[in-house]
């Protein structure tokens, strides 16, 4: 008859542990999650530094997606039930037993996965669909530049953009192992920063339409000299930071749009629109195995602290998962 | 018999005079117009330096918009006649007798108007719409700020903006005359930049969702930070200089679009769209006297100098036309 249940706790230069603290509360229009597994955003690591708390409402447990089977659904839930397995987006609590998720948030793990590869999917899937799709509004037969092409998200964004129609797919990332494995996730073209130069490649082929940032800094010019006239350029993050010296003549002269968002933050409302349109435009392509879940590693529950030491590393190919179901 | 016209033509370092030129061209897509009055543009100082040439095919004389009567007609059009009284956005060529005019680019001049009233029209309407309601699409009680609200753009926006239904409409001037003017236009609360605080006034009060900028330089930051929550800000211009030190992260957690257009490169189906939507959604409040042309001065044919000049020194309230049929 307990209310606890075990979860990652982060306490000031301390490393990650597991400790037993409240389950969280079901509302009237969430479903209760036994968490199977949570993927591992570079979010994650900078909440942890105090830099990115989350939103009034959500909770303090790391953690911004996860998979699991329902085992409660609140009174206003209509589409879910017990026993249903999903992945959800969520504002926190991820890494965690249990966790209580807006019916809005949650989308149905196909047959084909497990549901430990179905927690890759919601951040980045989303994250991509928010950005490429809705804020730069990509079209079929539109060219793209993706950062960090091996990234959860960029390994994510080559894939949509490839199933969408794109024409070129250019990506970067730091190694020519992680440029052959951007190639396979569908890039038409993986420039490996360290050694060769994307503003010069991507211009003089003409410019990308949509660029997806996550690095910030000296990509900025170099996305807005990149860009073909009417290009939008969107960043996720500034890894290289957010302050810039910008010489803006050309967002003006290419009629360019320079913007960023973050999905967290927002409303539960456009979290569920966004939801909505990958079930709809993408799920069934997760379902035949188009896109795929790329998965660097998985760590037991009780390794959290490996597992986003490896993040910061920087060195993986696609998702780190903790799995929630082990370990614990 | 003579293919010759007048134009004002400016030669390196010395003052602007009228000279005999050959007539232009008239394709089969275009219009002749005699022109009645050409509207100064501060993109015309830009060019006289040489650094803002015309784009590929344009006229080298100056003057992106006037008003006339039509003389002819190329034979691919339907839509106009010998006779009818138009005025028209240009990629250059106004400061003349006689110019060719793509017919997409014609708007009708309403009775209530006269032909050196209509010059004032077509480059500051088609800008704002451009911008605020196509680039920034703006929405009924959306609230808007306005930089350079006395300006031949400034003054037009202000009425467009309120006419299409804005919330705030906050606006900045120079002195306490210009700021009364900018209010007579529709301004809500305009804001003397000398005296007080845009950002402050701006974010305390809930901030933008559109903002209208000619004046870039630590404007694009003051800028990013007076904007609400899924805000647009747009440049139509730099006059302080489009080299700017920016920090972005609250362009990406505020999920603003930060963008700039110019209309004078753009193909001309999209001049025409432009000038469509202008027509049917605006021009009717051009008829009924809403929204009028404001009019600092006009000059007569020779003396585009002075005209000049008078943009230079900065201190007029709305157009400054040159009255091509006086002078020449």
């Amino acid at each position: 008859m307990t209310d606890l249940m075990k979860a990652v706790i982060a306490e000031d230069g301390e490393a990650l542990k597991l400790q037993d603290v409240p389950r969280p509360a079901l509302g009237p229009h969430d479903v209760m999650v036994k968490v199977a597994a949570a993927g591992i955003n570079r979010a994650d690591l900078v909440q942890r530094t105090g830099n990115y708390p989350p939103p009034p409402g959500a909770s303090e447990i790391m953690g911004l997606e996860c998979s699991g089977t329902i085992t409660e659904v609140g009174e206003k839930v209509t589409r879910w039930s017990e026993g249903d397995r999903v992945c959800a987006l969520l504002a926190g609590g991820g890494y965690a037993e249990f966790c209580a998720v807006d019916e809005g948030s949650l989308l149905p793990v196909p047959e084909n996965l497990t549901l430990l590869q179905a927690a890759a999917l919601p951040e980045a899937m989303m994250t991509v669909y928010a950005n490429i799709f809705m804020r730069c509004t990509f079209r079929k037969f539109e060219s793209v530049l993706i950062h960090g092409g091996t990234s959860g998200i960029g390994s994510m964004a080559i894939q949509m953009v490839k199933a969408a129609g794109a024409d070129e797919i250019w990506t970067t990332a730091g190694s020519s192992e992680k440029c052959k494995a951007a190639e396979l996730f569908g890039a038409t073209r993986a420039i490996n920063y360290k050694e060769e130069d994307f503003e010069e490649i991507v211009k003089s082929a003409g410019g990308a339409d949509v660029i997806l940032d996550m690095v910030g800094g000296d990509y900025v010019q170099k996305n807005i000299s990149a860009a073909r006239v009417n290009g939008r350029i969107c960043n996720i993050a500034y890894l290289n930071g957010p302050k810039v010296e910008l010489n803006l003549i050309h967002l003006m002269l290419k009629r360019l749009i320079l913007t960023g968002t973050t999905l967290r933050a927002r409303p539960v409302e456009e979290k569920s629109e966004i939801r909505a349109a990958v079930e709809e435009q993408f799920w069934p392509l997760v379902a035949s195995g188009e896109i795929r879940p790329v998965i660097e590693d998985t760590y037991d529950f009780d390794e959290a602290e490996a597992a986003q030491a490896l993040m910061q590393k920087g060195g993986h190919i696609g998702k780190i998962l903790l799995n929630v179901a082990k370990g614990g």
